[in-house]
């Protein structure tokens, strides 16, 4: 008799094939579930697997317009990054694909949602703070915890020889074997353009940005102009190009949640070109007391919130009020040069902002207060540091 | 009757060679300085022309191995950039020459020192907070900043007009007319080679650090293997790698420290190669939660003292102290490659540091930790978030 | 002919009206403005005694209620508070006061505004930050930056004779000279009831918040309970109880914004109280992240820039946002008692959120989570301590 | 057979006497292990009852110093709290109780350790996490985590009822139960002289600091002027002074590392006075910014690792080096004033620092920067502030 029913995170690969098999053989009955990311697979392919392997069924839903407008552009508004270099790819995509499995089980009456996410990596993690914030009476089956499982296996090849045995599909090959990892903003070592072979002409483009977030992009086709609106459509159209280009690629040692180093190397492209052009209009639009509020506060913890999983928080509710007061004045435009690997910022214009001023800042004009004052400001910042200047020379200490 | 000596910054260009007139005019003795921070100068010319203008005498003084060593090589340490692109080239080189000017106005019996900068600009601050907590009752003769001055000499045909009526060879050119801002690490407006035009085979080297700070740079240079030690040569060797690479351009609009912003185009060709490799290098060396507070807290705030002319002050010896117990750790090498107008990074290692072990992170190999134990550590991270979602579900909210 | 006309803050006092006579004797007409923020004045009495000394008019504007809901409570709401003791009760009031003389300026066709303040305290910073920012383009007349009026005046004699000479009655007293600091939220120098004379019974009383926000005081009158809900009548009541306490005095060494230090002694009583009564609240109903984040950032720069006179500034307005962000949860109720010199709670309820549960903390009963699974928390927390543990033993250092 | 030898953390009271018990009935030798961190204990009778129960032996080791020395006086320095209000009493005891206890165990030669923490709590994390980075091979047997046993032992009555049939003496009582947590800076439930009882004359002390750390504290006993200088001697003093007048209890409501709420009632006597004190020195000693980065970043985060048990970890280490940067200024003296209650500051001086002139911040004084100048540093601030201004009201938008 049936145990009850499991929704599976399923991607078609080997791993998630024996461990529905499994699920099965262990008497539950499974409802596969795949989120469509946008990472290139044959959804329909998968799905037959999944059916011949003994799925009850196989929900794949799309979940890209959600992905970009709920999590990438946030990230872009507060120029998330984690640990300097990375800009968290995997992990914004987990709290769509958890939510939207939690409606699968949800809508097919599953008591338990089941994934097969390692035991020592950041996306268990994810998952399950997401589930458990989502419907906190869940239970989470996740079989590479579970010591029957993975003492049973142990290595990849009990997992070819089980799926040999219960005669399910092998297509998973050596040389692609993380695409779980991908996604419309990311992938995990699968490489767009190497920076060497991409063209010889550089390929600009413009970015046009309401309240911080995307609204527009121009570029060239052909030779003819053109330009996208649609979330969606700018968000492709960004990694397209940054593809061709070989924008976007890191090569980095990473520290995880639960306290390991890891190394990876990863692929942003359009999402790169999309936070650069950002972090530069900031420059011409925005107030420097609240950028540096932000740089120094919101930017760190909400990226380190979206690495560690903790999305469906009232900490992510309370930072994301931050990024969008801090993006009332972020509309303006960025031309944008990708190239042989890097991309660069051409120039930037706003209608609607006016904090910068050309003759203001120039050296010859003189604006709405005189130099003189300067004296003032200069002498009142020094008052402090004379005193600090005698002390140290009362103290015999050289500066 | 003189007035007094004054110490005055000297470039040897068209600003400064009228003030160093109008002062004498203005009945002070004068004494010229001039710092070699690694500009490219001709120094004995200047001092000609100084010396011809009336100067009682020229000082020039190499200060780059102190440059280098005080200031870029702590910002290297703490990944030190201002509004998240500038490499703050300028302001490195401030507190230094400062430093060295009051030493020679010291020796020479100056009771004043006098500068050429703008009464709109960073570095009139930066230098005068710098003098005054270096010798606090020290007099400051801005001219740009005294009226008398100011509206005598509104624009630059006032200059020629003076230079050419008091005798004063003009060499300032349009095409090179910011050339004070120019140093070993930075310079604006003055350009590097162009990607677009920079070599079509990259260019591999390797920098070791010990501590944080630089020691070795290993490259190759007509298919030699070479490599440099000294601090100066691997900081210039750095420099000429990028900046034939076309590495380390920017144009942004930045936050003055007087309030108003201003647009800049900056090179800092080695500095961004250096820089880059030392990130990378902590994420293999460093516990995640040093960095994590040292990311949040150092940098910013370092970086910010630095721009705004606050480097002789208590909270630069603060923020310093921790730069050092941050980097005891960052040990080791890191493999990177210039091309086309970007730096990546090819690999890393240590010798030293054990806090990477690749099979402790690999998906197949189970350490001394038991899988079965992240089903605690997740499940005891999610009491709060389930209870959060509880609220959430009572107030009929979606997450 | 008179240059045109200006706006005083004028106080009634000695200094005030000296400056009052000494704008009209240098040809402005001056209209008087007096802001009732709760100081014990007669009002009438100095409108009385501007008139005679010359004003056009005199304004007297209560802003009682915007002074308590609009700076009092937002500071309650983020527990503001300067260098980890001042309550900021003088900062408090300025941004109202400015607000409200602009008004008056404007009204009465004024193009500058004049004050009071001396030049080397914070005052004149945060009132003339506010005028600008409220009124970009108007004139500011501060006297005792002057050097005319202030070599004049270099003492309280001089300002003794004059006053004498024109006429001007003089009320001002050494016992009380500082009654301009004085507002609803704070006095300096003007004390409460001492602690040790302070009654030997305690007194209690309740808070209730809503948001953050004092909605409601109970408290007993003559032994009978009573209670308030307007924001003014909470705020006074807090005031009462506390002053007759002796609750809310401090004396401290305070660093000014131009960079000195001074002194100053600071009676705070009711904002003491509604502040720890909101501190302590939040430990029932905050989410501990979200405290978190508020505690490291919001707290500490709001009450910065109200230190600094910033209120009137794009980092308020993005700081407020948080504060309002993070307050959604904060409601419920707060036992008190006020006690010869200090505050205590007594408890905390809510009848709204639940995040706190009696049973789930206690030390007999098992909640939904397994204790084992505690054992999963700390291994997998222990994974990089471990680390650290292994590299101090292998390098020999004792931990 | 023996499994082998364990050394427990043991209190003489009916939990760790019935797990001393069950050790020996499961197989293992026991080594008890009492640390004297100032607790009110009957160390011999505990050691008599140990020893009756089947300990091997029990080791009582005194850490009274290494406690205030290593611990509460960094807690000190950097005004340790919380979540604003608890002084983290018990947290600051038990890293050096793990020391002692893994001394003790590594002695004795055995290969775990055993505690009686509860497990919902803070405390078995913190031993655990300390324990983990002290001996990182070390094996913990909790057995309040322990199935077999928390559910043999569901309650007090199955303690009582098996400690009956072992015959061991049963001592703890209702009106006692949580001595465990007890020691010398702090006691949860175990309460000072109530405020309303406390004498009703106050008790004024001096408190001298050398490089914030407290060297020296000045008292009066029987109208006799007494001063003690060892570290211990000053920290019990402190305690008893509080103690006798009600200082430092508090009731609170705090968030558990583990993510769930409790209630403390708290007592800090000694350490309330000492921190006061200690910050309100920091307000004549410490320059501005160093104290503005110290707080904002330094007392956070330390505090929230000792709470959370991180105090053995890089980043402990990476801030106690801030903290000993932050105060080699903070030497002085400060009277302070217990009552009813509450501490308060009488005044405070130092005779080696110089940062704070009376006659500087004066009314009437003018120092050396003229008044005039402030207009300047105003006006300069001002620039970014009416930018803003212009850009509200061409919007429409009040301020």
């Amino acid at each position: 008799m049936a145990k009850g029913k499991v929704c599976l995170a399923y991607s078609g690969g080997l791993d998630t094939s024996c461990i529905l098999k499994y699920l099965i053989e262990e008497g539950y009955e499974v409802v596969c579930f795949m989120a469509d990311v946008g990472q290139e697979e044959d959804f329909e392919a998968a799905r037959e697997k999944a059916l011949k392997c003994g799925a009850l069924k196989c929900e794949i839903v799309d979940i890209r317009r959600e992905f970009i407008e709920e999590l990438c552009f946030p990230a872009i508004a507060c120029n998330a990054v984690y640990e300097n270099v990375y800009l968290l790819g995997t992990s914004l995509a987990r709290p769509v694909i958890a939510r939207a499995q939690i409606a699968v089980a949800q809508r097919e009456g599953c008591f338990a949602v089941s994934h097969g996410c390692t035991g020592k990596g950041n996306d268990q993690v994810r998952f399950e703070l997401a589930f458990y914030a989502l419907q906190p009476n869940i239970k989470v089956i996740a079989p590479w915890r579970d010591p029957v499982f993975y003492e049973r296996f142990a290595g990849r090849n009990d997992l070819l020889a089980y799926a040999a045995e219960k005669g399910i599909p092998v297509t998973s090959t050596k040389s692609k074997p993380w695409s779980m990892d991908e996604n419309l903003a990311h992938c995990s070592y699968e490489l767009t353009q190497d920076p060497l072979s991409a063209p010889d002409q550089p390929e600009d483009f413009t970015i046009y940005f309401e309240k911080g977030i995307p609204v527009k992009l121009e570029f060239t086709e052909n030779g003819q102009k053109k330009s996208v609106t649609d979330s969606v459509d700018v968000f492709l159209t960004a990694n397209a190009i940054a593809r061709r280009n070989g924008v976007g690629r890191i090569d980095i040692v990473e520290n995880r949640f639960i306290g390991i180093k890891s190394r990876g190397c990863y692929e942003t492209p359009g999402l790169t070109c999309l936070r650069a052009a950002h972090i530069d209009l900031e420059g011409l639009v925005m107030d420097r007391e609240v950028r540096a509020l932000r740089d120094s506060f919101v930017t760190f913890n909400y990226s380190k919130l979206l690495y560690n999983g903790m999305y469906f928080s009232p900490e992510r509710e309370f930072l994301e009020s931050s990024i969008t007061a801090s993006q009332k004045s972020v509309n303006g435009q960025v031309r944008c040069r990708a190239y042989k690997g890097s991309v660069s910022v051409l120039g930037r214009s706003s209608e609607t902002e006016k904090l910068y001023d050309m003759t203001e800042s120039s050296m010859d004009e003189i604006g709405d207060f005189s130099p003189a004052e300067t004296t003032g400001f200069i002498n009142v910042s020094a008052i402090r540091l004379k005193k600090y200047g005698q002390m140290k020379a009362a103290a015999g200490e050289k500066l």
